[in-house]
């Protein structure tokens, strides 16, 4: 495995990669690497011939109150781990070489990064696009896979994928979960035992909703409810947003009809949790 | 020469030339061609391999009180002018391929597309820089090839291929104008004979600009004075902006001591035209 620093160097070899016609697959992460994101590593890995790991926390995707400076970082753990997963370049640029001083062009999605995270973190896709963007012109991979967990984030890059023309195929691969349930996320080491097993009411309430859709409920409000009250019901947990979506326009729905996304946030302690399931047309 | 109308097959196009690895010239324009995008295309077409050309009408550059629908447009004669001059490919998409209703994504760049133009044209860059992004996506060329005319677009579109990590090779080519020195633009037709004859006030004041700066005038305040009574002189003019600028940071400078972008736009009845001249700090 090649661990690249520099910007410059990634993109010659990009453009080595593309002129020997190498089908390339691309995970970003932040690092901080977990089972979710080994999840990703290994469905990308089976797809190319070359993969590309980056890790980087990106400064335009926090606010100034968020987590940016205490996020964990472990670089030297996250080498092995994708070494082990068989990356062939892990691209970990430094900070100013992807922001210069004078940096001031932004990419922005305006509709679909509006609701649900887009409430409380206004700024925060708008940092994401960007950074993808960025990483997109430097890898120009074939093909990029992101997490179902951050449900927003890929109908945000899926749009933008479509909307800019990257001509690059978007592989979005399904949750990884803890034995009871709760999404793996490198915040939930900020978890205190307490908060940790409290957050499980998250999943449980998702699960609560997919059994109430089983048995034909398609009213969304007494299903919004049911997130609401598991939620109330911890001691350590403060529900951000439950809501109900469409999943073309992620505009919320009354009545279940469609492919919706249920989402959820919920704030236990120093950590902001999200999760989610889709509930499909054909299974109603 | 092919003349190609669809999106998703331009794409198929630029995936089989980087394949084969040709170098692709590429000079993105609104059409109505005149001498000073024939400049563009000579010079792309001598750098080359695969020379494509664009000629899209940008809804997203214009404002709603501008231009956009009596922009002038003559395909036919765009089609002749480009194949005469060697152009291998012209892309000429149709609005709704190149934005679909529900098109929500931007790129925005927030500095040196704030004074001058952007004053008077505030959403202009934005559609500038999204068409243009669309349009590396699209085309993936080698270079690109915009005219100093559009001077801060020039600029603006730098800053952008910087800050987006496009692997694309801007190229800046000269100002062509008339035989008594205006500027060549599509917008000139727009000009009554009185107007045409009057907005040659704009390069004589950059001229003069010129003379004052050769004679040892460092101060820009009487530059600028200078400026302003040359169109203040005509009948039909009314000057939007008379700038000297650092050429780094789009910001005024007061004393001329490095390289500075001197310019000018004014409206000639219904033509809103704009001119200017770099002085280099080696001419001093």
């Amino acid at each position: 495995m090649r661990l690249v620093r520099r910007v410059k160097e990634m993109q010659s070899i990009s453009r080595r990669l593309h002129e020997e016609k190498k089908r390339v697959g691309f995970v970003p992460t932040m690092g901080s690497l977990h089972d979710g994101h080994l999840s990703l590593i290994r469905l990308a890995r089976k797809m190319c011939d070359t993969l590309v790991v980056s890790v980087f926390v990106n400064p335009t995707q926090f606010s100034p109150s968020e987590d940016f400076t205490r996020y964990p970082r472990d670089i030297e753990r996250d080498k092995k781990l994708c070494e082990s997963e068989g990356t062939d370049i892990l691209f970990a640029p430094e900070t100013d070489d992807m922001y210069p001083e004078d940096f001031s062009t932004y990419v922005v999605e305006e509709r679909l990064s509006l609701p649900l995270c887009g409430r409380s973190r206004p700024t925060h896709f708008r940092g994401v696009t960007t950074v993808v963007t960025k990483l997109f012109n430097i890898i120009r991979p074939t093909f990029a896979v992101f997490g179902q967990k951050d449900a927003q984030q890929a109908f945000v890059i899926e749009r933008m994928v479509r909307d800019l023309n990257f001509d690059i195929e978007i592989v979005v691969a399904p949750i990884v979960r803890e034995k009871d349930g709760l999404a793996m996320s490198s915040r939930n080491r900020y978890l205190s035992p307490k908060e940790r097993e409290e957050a499980t009411a998250i999943f449980r309430s998702l699960s609560g909703v997919k059994q109430m859709v089983r048995k034909g409920e398609r009213k969304t409000s007494p299903l919004i409810k049911l997130i609401r009250d598991e939620i109330a019901r911890t001691e350590t947990g403060r529900l951000d947003y439950a809501e109900i979506v469409d999943t073309r326009t992620l505009s919320p729905v009354e009545v279940i009809e469609d492919d919706v996304l249920v989402a959820v946030a919920a704030q236990f302690g120093r950590a902001r949790l999200i999760d989610n399931i889709i509930i499909k047309k054909d299974e109603l």
